[in-house]
């Protein structure tokens, strides 16, 4: 697959991502509620959660009208995970994808009940009443809840609250960047994974690779944050560093960074190479993606 | 069943409740959020919900072990709920329970995350590696999550926030509580009967039987808020009054609001007479004491 042909795969999955998202995220939810979520999760990000889910179930061979529900429910994570972090008791961001954050147009309330909805409805999304055997349904609930919860994302939020102006060790870098944006990425690799068939070995080297590429995606945002500007990002620069929040470039130094990236790109590579799957081709490219990108 | 037999029932099942979730949520979660979790959702609260899930439960003649992870389940939704409308942006109170509500005690981005995670945990304890059919893990997190997302709880609380200070009739004040509280008040009968086999007309009358306790409990919310003191509530009383928010009490006046609970408990007893089950003498017994409750 040459990089052409990726980009014709990733612009078709997009679109049936937007597609599905369109369709199960609600327009007549009450009292704007439903225009609340819709703003949150349409029309933006790079979706790269839904990618990997439907790149791993690729790979496997599995379901796909299954794993697009799991693309659907995973991004519903994702997006509310950010409408909550950007409130002003957290992050206290403006700006999201170069659109005023969902507080910010909605108000606090709406927004904070507008996340709280999604993280609901991904679990909805994945347990519709038929279409979907029941032992699929529940494996990929339980990935999604586990990585979403208090051992992953919510859990790395934690740390990285409790970090603000402390020197972190790596050790404990790693750990929270694991949990908060690693645990999600992982479990979109095996929600993909768990759509098909797969032996424990299949399985040990997709989590692998969903570990490596997860903190490579965390070490390059570290990265960006220092050399890019808000417009390239879409999303206020420099936040971290102004937040005296512990980062790989403010521990690593930025050339040492770039050089972990480059690793932990192999280091995926490498667990792909040993799934010994046949069509391995997207997620492949996928981590280069995630290394190169500029924003 | 007499009273005295009934408060052991309920003794008991308190107990097994609180046993579970203390093994359930976790102490162990990282920077703090595992103690705010549990600060949330352990020792306090009537626990309405969980013992509506093992009363309807015994009333089909369930499996008992899936009942109580869909007790646990159902009450972490709720606190989870709690613990957002407690917050500024939202309702905010100081107190809940009689004790400083979470954020007061861990800050508001804390706060925050423990619902967060409480949501996530909740569809985590549904969904274990062994001991509980597939397909009853799936149909239970069905339930819980239509009930907790936009078309249910969150939709309510929408409502609610958009309702302040505009007079609402009853039809759209019937709607607001059915979603807020009556939803999951419904699904935590629903969880309970689907740990058993049912026929569609047993569901259909413990569904009867759910909506009617779940209004007839918001009706009797909206009468203790002005007549109970904030010692026996354990809240702040008179909250609904100040904020200018519409109730049953506003609305249809004191009296014809604690008829119109009467009549739902009849509605309910009548549900369950019609579902023509062996066991049902808990839940007609949870019925009463909804409706007779000081606090």
């Amino acid at each position: 697959m040459n990089a052409g042909e990726f980009d014709n795969w990733v612009a078709t999955q997009l679109k049936a991502v937007e597609t599905a998202l369109e369709a199960l995220v609600p327009a007549d939810a009450p009292a704007g509620l439903g225009l609340a979520m819709r703003y949150a999760v349409l029309d933006g990000g790079k979706r790269l959660r839904p990618l990997l889910v439907m790149a791993a179930c690729e790979a496997v061979g599995g379901d796909e009208a299954a794993a697009m529900r799991a693309a659907v429910a995973v991004e519903l994570i994702h997006a509310y995970s950010l409408v909550h972090d950007d409130m002003p008791c957290m992050d206290d961001d403006a700006l999201r994808r170069g659109k005023p954050t969902v507080h910010v147009k909605f108000g606090e309330a709406q927004a904070m009940l507008a996340g709280d909805a999604m993280q609901a409805l991904a679990f909805d999304v994945l347990t519709p009443d038929e279409g979907m055997p029941a032992a699929l349904q529940a494996r990929l609930v339980s990935l999604l809840a586990r990585s979403a919860g208090h051992a992953g994302m919510a859990g790395g939020q934690a740390i990285d609250l409790a970090s603000v102006g402390r020197p972190l060790d790596e050790a404990t870098l790693r750990d929270m960047h694991r949990r908060k944006t690693g645990a999600l990425l992982e479990a979109s690799v095996l929600m993909g994974a768990a759509c098909g068939a797969t032996t424990p070995e299949v399985w040990q080297q997709l989590s692998r690779y969903g570990a490596a590429l997860g903190l490579a995606f965390q070490v390059v945002d570290d990265i960006l944050d220092v050399t890019e500007a808000s417009e390239t990002l879409g999303k206020t620069a420099g936040k971290d560093q102004d937040n005296n929040k512990p980062t790989y470039v403010s521990m690593l130094g930025l050339e040492e960074s770039r050089a972990y990236a480059c690793r932990l790109r192999s280091e995926a590579h490498a667990a792909l190479a040993a799934a010994q799957l046949s069509r391995t081709a997207c997620l492949t490219w996928l981590a280069d993606r995630v290394v190169d990108r500029n924003s």
